[in-house]
């Protein structure tokens, strides 16, 4: 709209938040992405501890959670609705019915393939705007509560579940 | 869309910016506060999976990284350097002599309340500063090596290790 040496700092601002932020979750999505495609079919089956989530319910837990953004963020429809049934709403071990591996791995792919087309189009002052969860009055008194936001609270919950995917790895990790 | 003052949206920005990334490292610290607060001593001295490290470990070495942020981001000396041969250079079961975990925990206090204080003395301006672990040569090229962008990084790192000491609980977690 108008240009001044304020709308500069505030690009600038802007642009290096959204940076910091984006280079925060591509990290931690690139360093899953490197786990599961260094575990075997049988580590990624195994639970990451005694009696706790296997990598394959991790794995399909992020999945579907990173399938919400599209949604959350205004990118159009999910990708994989069916997953919230067994990732989402029901606990590991289950008896449902799930994808292989190999096609988990192959929505994992999409997911954030599809993510980063849109996440890159993303003009800057839309990551400020208020995302689909959170409603219009609330907004207005929680700005923080913002399309950035979620992709901070994404990224720690990519990590968290990461500190327990790399207990399927061999012991020097 | 709706046209408003640069110069507000700029300092809005900011504090949103800075808002969004204090909340997500409290959020994180205040659910390993609970957690710790909530195991028994035994359960903290458990292995968080077999033969992976223990909750004493991993809580020791989530101090020791929180106190190395004092000279990071300019809040002048480290309270416990003598953790990092411990918790930071070595491993696990090092044959290092360690504090108790009433120290440990009186130790994750300080640190973190003492951090606090500085955090929110912070002029906004100054986040986005560069921090003490970055020359002033990168800087210029990667302005997003500010002193919030650690924040952001550590937030992901207590994350991820709080993936792990979440196992020393029951398993309803």
């Amino acid at each position: 709209m108008s240009a001044s040496v304020t709308t500069n700092e505030n690009i600038t601002g802007k642009t290096v938040f959204i940076k910091m932020t984006l280079s925060a979750w591509d990290t931690y999505n690139a360093r899953v992405n490197k786990l599961i495609n260094t575990l075997s079919d049988e580590q990624l089956s195994a639970e990451t501890a005694p009696g706790r989530n296997s990598g394959i319910y991790l794995l399909g837990h992020l999945i579907a959670v990173s399938d919400s953004l599209f949604p959350i963020l205004g990118f159009g429809e999910r990708l994989y609705p069916q997953l919230d049934k067994i990732f989402l709403e029901s606990p590991d071990k289950s008896g449902l019915e799930i994808p292989s591996i190999t096609e988990l791995k192959e929505y994992w792919n999409k997911v954030n393939t599809k993510l980063t087309d849109h996440i890159i189009q993303m003009p800057e002052d839309e990551w400020f705007s208020r995302h689909n969860n959170v409603s219009e009055a609330d907004f207005a008194k929680e700005p923080h509560r913002n399309k950035l936001n979620i992709i901070i609270n994404r990224t720690n919950h990519t990590s968290y579940h990461l500190g327990q995917l790399i207990y399927l790895a061999k012991k020097e990790d």
